[in-house]
């Protein structure tokens, strides 16, 4: 399935170690795993566990300390030799065996089967050069009948949002007016940004394009992501002229790992898809749009994001729907009308 | 001397309008620009200017706005097809002439001498990728006699500093040791990284290692610059683990812009070199150093940094000293004594 080529990129390019600093560095992902770990130390202990994707190590000594028995660090990458002074320096020498392979080159009959997978393979709106397939593989292959997986669940949203320092921005630059330079900026953002989106640049709350259950989906079920019609109410006033992409992970202790703009930033940011013009929006106003996420043909570990506006007129709503179209107004006071009675 | 694919290359990269938008949001760095510029009306009034890589051009409506009677808005790139919109939306289309070449490829007759120059030219650490060398062809080709440059000096400062997320980081990672991942993180850095340092981490103030008058320099000045042996005095206990490199340049009317961790935060940030230990040091103590900045044989736009720690017993101390060696507080209280008679 995978090009041979790309994912020998993807292995070196992890060689580089200012990644994992990066990445250690990104408090809310790193504490977010931990105090999911840490928070499910009954189900940990004495347990056998696999990391896939282990990096430096960090999340499986999160296991060891919560208890596990055995921890499989399972990491491809030539940063698979430092685990073992890791996990010497933190006394988990007996309890952690780094298998430097790619999972999908594990046999099963290799090792045990193990009670619990732990990894962090989240990309860029959560799919872009993710790990969830390897992932799979690990499941499919490894895990015991009810098993756990952390995170077990993902799910990407979207919402409409504003943004002046795309557009706004070349109205008055200092003093001078360069709106001839906007429509040249805006036209060459033909890819998604990847930015901190203020919170209060969001115009709506975000909808639910995406929801995985990491124990029973499948790698085909990730070929093609995304809804046909979706409907967002935008809560306040303002300039529509993008979409905010953003995904959260939740784990089985019921902790969350969300990287919205309302939540602490992470390395994964927002991803921002830019319209090319300006639609002034008032509040409870009904946005309608196509996102879909269509795995690249050339590179599996890619995916290509397509975005279409829609006419909200067209569109079946939500029932009730908080929007400001009639036919949702009368259709909301008749359900409460029904309700009091 | 200049390598022609490398220029292709370079001119090419200007090409993206993100990197434009960049420096353009750079706060410290536009308004630096637009203060010289509008304090210095009484200059630029009736006056012809060159912008030597114009960029969006926002230079040179600052100049027009200024009172210039006429602006040589120099850009080699496609960029500079952006510029005569730019001139028009602020009503300077009769003051901005817009020249899409090399300033190299200007010959000296193709247009008439200035009164002033504007140049954004600064790389990281000054000098990286800097275009300073075009700089100076445009003031020797052009520049009337007590012509002004905008800005007129540069300097690089370096001052020692301790870097607690590069070196302690490893020390807790939430609750997990990782000192063996250290020592392969800080091998790994054997270039200089690009940051913010957080002023609190400088040990000294900077020392001054480069000073540049814009006036007067030629091209072969730039080949190799730095000093053999400086001394910069703690001015606080600390770890020293790196040294913090930055620059300054002044305009004609005393602005400055400065890019030091003690001012607003620009794109330029600071250039580290990170050391391979940590040194305890005291407050007072001297730290002694060589470091030099070569032009790269293979690419003139491009610098060799090389850093060398000295042993400050055997390298020349100021006159007076305020460092803790005897030598010098011995010379410090002759010095103060003679001053009092």
């Amino acid at each position: 399935m995978s090009d041979e080529n790309n994912s020998e990129e993807y292995y070196k390019s992890y060689e580089n170690l200012d990644v994992h600093h990066l990445m250690l560095s990104d408090k809310p992902r790193t504490l977010a795993y931990r105090t999911a770990i840490l928070n499910a130390k009954d189900k940990f202990v004495d347990k056998v566990v696999m990391d896939v994707g282990a990096g430096t190590g960090i999340l499986s000594m999160f296991c060891a300390q919560a208890g596990a028995k055995k921890v499989y660090a399972v990491e491809a990458s030539i940063i698979a030799e430092l685990i073992p002074d890791v996990a010497k320096e933190n006394n988990f020498e007996d309890k952690i065996e780094v298998i430097q392979k790619r999972v999908e080159n594990i046999a099963a009959d290799e090792i045990e089967k193990v009670d619990i997978i732990v990894s962090e393979w989240m990309g860029f709106y959560l799919l872009h050069e993710g790990m969830m397939d390897s992932v799979i593989i690990a499941r499919d292959r490894f895990l015991k009948q009810d098993g756990l997986i952390f995170p077990d669940t993902a799910k990407i949203y979207a919402a409409p949002c504003q943004l002046p320092s795309v557009h706004e921005f070349w109205d008055d630059v200092y003093g001078v007016k360069m709106r001839s330079v906007a429509s040249q900026y805006i036209k060459a953002k033909i890819k998604p940004d990847v930015l901190d989106l203020p919170q209060e640049d969001l115009l709506g709350d975000g909808v639910l394009l995406v929801w995985l259950d990491l124990n029973t989906i499948d790698s085909e079920d990730l070929n093609s992501l995304g809804i046909e019609e979706s409907i967002s109410i935008c809560n306040k006033a303002g300039n529509y002229q993008g979409f905010c992409i953003w995904f959260d992970v939740d784990f089985p202790d019921g902790s969350t790992l969300s990287t919205s703009p309302s939540s602490e930033s992470t390395h994964w940011k927002q991803t921002i898809i830019v319209m090319p013009g300006t639609i002034k929006v008032e509040e409870k106003e009904p946005v309608a749009f196509n996102l879909k996420f269509d795995r690249n043909s050339e590179d599996c570990r890619k995916y290509n994001l397509s975005f279409t506006q829609l006419d909200p007129e067209e569109v079946s709503h939500p029932i009730p729907c908080d929007c400001y179209m009639t036919k949702c107004i009368v259709t909301k006071a008749f359900l409460e009308s029904q309700k009091q009675e």
